[in-house]
């Protein structure tokens, strides 16, 4: 499959290798065509691996993966063209963090409480189905999720569009290790709310815990 | 042990009933000494179950604990004194919770991301220790962890004060049967943030899952 990944930082870079090495052609988009860190991960990530700006991913990519800070996403989508998400599988993975205050974390006031990056995501691409999902988890955990208790801990998911949600869990699952029975949908979009608010909690575990390989399992 | 519970609503009424099956003798306070249902609960529940006022129930209890909504929270603690509360474990369970925008719920914007409603109780009792726990599981299952994975699933604390939050870990263990093993601190009260947002998250799955009766565990 033809992916692309928007955002070059930890998490779109091992997101579009780990996907690479299942055998998709994964082409990560930034600013500008020439980016650093994107030239040199198409390097190590041989003849699958592509980069450009993030108008070229978008319109490489038949799923695109958002991977992007909550600041410059919206000029990002804007400068990705929306026209290049048509009818795609988008799946935001993007976190509001406000890390100016200090430790802990807050969220981006205008991404909290009652609006979200995952609706802002989905109003910016008004004719994509965005799906939010792995944000909740540290990015080695995104993409094998076999690395913590087995596999047996959950993703949380939202979006408005049903088919795209499944798509989206088979992806997953195909690529990531994601078990389809522990990935839990949560409902439209709006519940990015939610998983989105969840992650400054995450931060505070992480320090608890002392390592960001975790996950939460639910359990009745 | 004496104890007050401030709030005579569902889990006021749990809690308050939860720790005279185990011995304790407990006053009900609310805003008026003749609430009906504070009234109702202290016949239903024997010789060690009492009520009064807030600032009855407040200088009654040696360990006070905090059932409030979170709008009224403020008021009532005025009500009660805080003189009432000097020196004294503090167990804090609000949640400000907003359901005036329908389903899925918000939280009240003055508590939230920056600022909480646990924060809020610490700051009008300056001089009452205040922990911050249980307010992240349903009330059945805060009197009584077992009753979800044998027990084996996580409770969040936090609060200033490290000999309250072992007093609160102890009071835990041996009336509500949570294994302190699974009792994470979290740091300081500033904390209650990270607990009081995933409550939005609590709703949003407790839909998903059709029932109230779960909680999380950590894995690694």
């Amino acid at each position: 499959m033809k992916i692309g990944v928007l955002g070059t930082g930890n998490v779109g870079q091992i997101i579009g290798a780990a996907l690479i090495e299942k055998g998709h052609e994964v082409m990560l988009g930034s600013r500008t065509a020439t980016n650093e860190k994107a030239t040199a991960w198409t390097k190590s990530n041989g003849p699958r691996a592509s980069n450009g700006t993030f108008a070229d991913a978008a319109a490489f990519g038949e799923v695109i993966f958002i991977c992007l800070n909550g600041l410059g996403t919206v000029d990002a989508l804007q400068s990705a063209g929306p026209n290049n998400f048509q009818n795609k599988v988008v799946i935001d993975l993007t976190n509001p963090l406000d890390f100016s205050k200090g430790m802990p974390p807050s969220l981006l006031p205008q991404y909290c409480n009652t609006w979200s990056m995952g609706e802002e995501v989905q109003q910016q691409l008004p004719a994509a189905h965005v799906v939010k999902a792995l944000n909740t988890v540290t990015a080695n955990l995104m993409v094998d999720a076999n690395r913590v208790n087995d596999g047996n801990h959950n993703l949380f998911i939202c979006g408005n569009d049903v088919d795209a949600k499944n798509k989206v869990k088979h992806v997953l699952a195909e690529n990531f290790n994601w078990k389809p029975e522990m990935i839990l949908d949560l409902g439209d979009i709006r519940y990015a709310r939610m998983t989105e608010a969840i992650v400054p909690f995450w931060v505070a575990v992480m320090q608890a815990e002392k390592t960001p390989m975790f996950n939460y399992m639910i359990v009745t």
